[in-house]
């Protein structure tokens, strides 16, 4: 049988699909914020902490309202708070996955599965499609994590 | 001294304990979502983006307010800001900790108390029971991780 | 080449330092809620959920508006939102940095730039300094991340 050196290995094809996989939805995880940020200084608002709406070098000319909420800035904000609903669940979810040395169709089937439905649920969330287009991205992406851990769970309960 | 290759094994009874854990409070990560979304198809409203209050197929008849919150929705999104802030820690920490090599009953009491503190803790928040009940079972589940931080912390401090 | 089974071994330096971040990280992370409920009983109030307002052993004397946002503890939940945005990310962006077996200064240099940083932007953010300080301890820590990160994309696509 496989052992775990060989399994966290980069010759490891299921290896290598998983960390080039959460490589990815990690920069999506960390760039999300940046998007936040750039939209807050596109429309100079949408702060949600007192001293934000003070005189700065990156807030030169204060107006009054900038601590209002701007739906600009609270969609990149919701983007946000979908991704940490879900990405953190399927980096761990797919290392413990990995490590139950699975059959490479499937592996990939479900880790590709994932990556393409987030990308296209970022584009469908960022543009705001219709709920219900965005609704079956986010369905596909989760069925892919809870595909992986009842793997994981079944494995593991066979023996 | 056990190696890391025995230690990620299920032959490993402290890795087998994790794993069966770390599965089932994924579930719980990923299904508490789902929980939102049923709760928002059954009050027809508690929607947070302004595209979803449209006319669709998931939204045949909008009415007007279906944007605004609503309590029995915005319990099930608290539910999951409470699991954002406790089970990925869990399952980071969890890992951690067993590759800390640690004895076989400190890792199922803390595993174990952790998993069952959860899952009353969701019961308790789910029917509204009285704070001091879900800040109790909180308070063992938040203990149980910062238990197993602190053990991993004084074996690599012991050296 | 060193093996998994040596890299994820308290003898290599790159993994010592990195269980020791994620340690301190960790604990960062779990107990940031516990200066929220610090704050919530302090004040006596800034609670969520509607039960939370109801007399119990830990709130003897309720008074009305305890259910009212609460600056004070709302700063402590914006601080905990951010470190849900990031530490997951490290924690595990780390580790399959680690596993990549690095330079151990290269190493080094990121995993404490990021302790560093996020140490210093808790205490700028508890006490409301200036914006612009709080944003650039933030940005400090969002590219030591992003630079684990790539460097990791960059030895899988390196191949």
């Amino acid at each position: 049988m496989t052992t775990e050196t060989t399994i966290l290995s980069l010759d490891n094809p299921v290896y290598f699909a998983y960390v080039l996989a959460a490589s990815i939805m990690l920069l999506k995880l960390m760039l999300q914020p940046w998007i936040t940020v750039f939209r807050m200084m596109k429309v100079r608002g949408g702060f949600r902490s007192p001293e934000d709406a003070k005189k700065s070098p990156l807030n030169p000319n204060p107006v009054p309202g900038q601590l209002d909420p701007s739906e600009y800035v609270e969609r990149s904000r919701r983007m946000n708070l979908n991704d940490l609903e879900s990405i953190p669940a399927f980096l761990v979810a797919g290392l413990l996955f990995v490590l139950m040395d699975p059959p490479l169709l499937l592996a990939q089937v479900l880790i590709w599965a994932y990556v393409i439905a987030r990308a296209a649920h970022f584009i469908a969330y960022a543009t705001a499609q219709l709920h219900d287009v965005r609704a079956t991205l986010w369905t596909v992406s989760s069925i892919s994590v809870l595909a992986m851990v009842v793997y994981t769970l079944a494995r593991l309960l066979a023996g």
